[in-house]
């Protein structure tokens, strides 16, 4: 950020009177800009034991799987922005729809959030941002060819409650640690999450 | 949004190449501004069957009372933003953090996430954005006197589950409706979710 969005003027960044984080001021009008994490909500869709995945016809990731997913929009729940990525994306409805994980990203600001659902009869066809789209049990997803790690946590996690039928809400983190990039994962049960 | 932060030129509302909504695209530049909703991560704290409220001493509804809860920051975890809000506006230090809420407010474009967790001795403060802060039971919680529509909802909930001795993660929803800015609220188990 170079310019005030309000009024055009210069923005320098620097911490205002009674914060305590440095954010991008107005040297003349004096607003202040906060940037904030973006929540990506999608979902684990199921059809037979399956689940669907998408090819991205788009970038980052180009011609890599990934699961329908984007950015929540103003104005909408977090179950619909799912439902909607599920459409644009694999042209799939869901129905009986349960949030399933929430996994946090801050080296990127973001935050995941998954719902599971079912599509009726496995009606799905790739959307403008798929190359193609497919259902796949554990043991034909292409794990090598995933888009993003938090893709391959979330479904790692939820084969492994569908092996044991059940799906408690998952949280989750990936920490990439500066000195080294590493991406540490890091899961937890709702019911006992660490800071 | 009226000028490019990018490079200050003027901005159009308009719908881009291959999208579907109005954005702020750049009338010199051509960036396109994406705005998205904000997590606002909170607390309810627990010691001794009490939960810990903040009587703000800021606007919006200043004087009134509402749980420790805040904008979630860039670079932080939703629980690490929990625990600052609950250390900002209450000195309180939490343990056994537990994922216990997320409440949808499309009208205003914010997702609110509450976690349970426990103040060891009930040590606690006003921050600087409190007027006080004190322990309440049931009881004695001022439900009259609640900042927010969607803290009521939390505390709600929570009472509720605090009878039965256990605490489902719960979804919400609080939908204005337009014709009469009528507040609905919705809940549901996570386990089943309505768009």
């Amino acid at each position: 950020m170079r310019f005030c969005s309000d009024c055009g003027a210069g923005v320098s960044l620097r911490i205002p009177q009674g914060d305590t984080l440095p954010r991008y001021v107005c040297d003349a009008c004096g607003t202040v800009h906060y940037q904030n994490p973006k929540i990506v909500a999608g979902c684990i869709a199921r059809w037979e034991g399956k689940v669907l995945l998408c090819r991205r016809a788009i970038e980052p990731r180009r011609g890599l799987w990934t699961l329908p997913a984007g950015f929540m929009e103003n104005g909408e729940t977090t179950q619909q922005a799912a439902a909607r990525e599920t459409w644009e994306e694999a042209r799939a409805r869901l129905s009986n729809m349960a949030l399933y994980s929430l996994i946090n990203l801050p080296h990127i600001s973001q935050v995941y959030l998954m719902f599971r659902g079912e599509v009726e009869n496995g009606v799905c066809s790739a959307g403008e941002e798929s190359l193609e789209v497919g259902w796949f049990g554990e043991a034909s997803i292409p794990w090598g060819e995933l888009a993003f790690p938090v893709i391959r946590q979330a479904l790692e996690l939820y084969f492994e409650d569908h092996r044991r039928g059940e799906f408690p809400v998952r949280v989750g983190d990936i920490i990439r640690h500066p000195d080294d990039d590493r991406l540490e994962i890091r899961n937890y049960r709702a019911g006992s999450v660490t800071v």
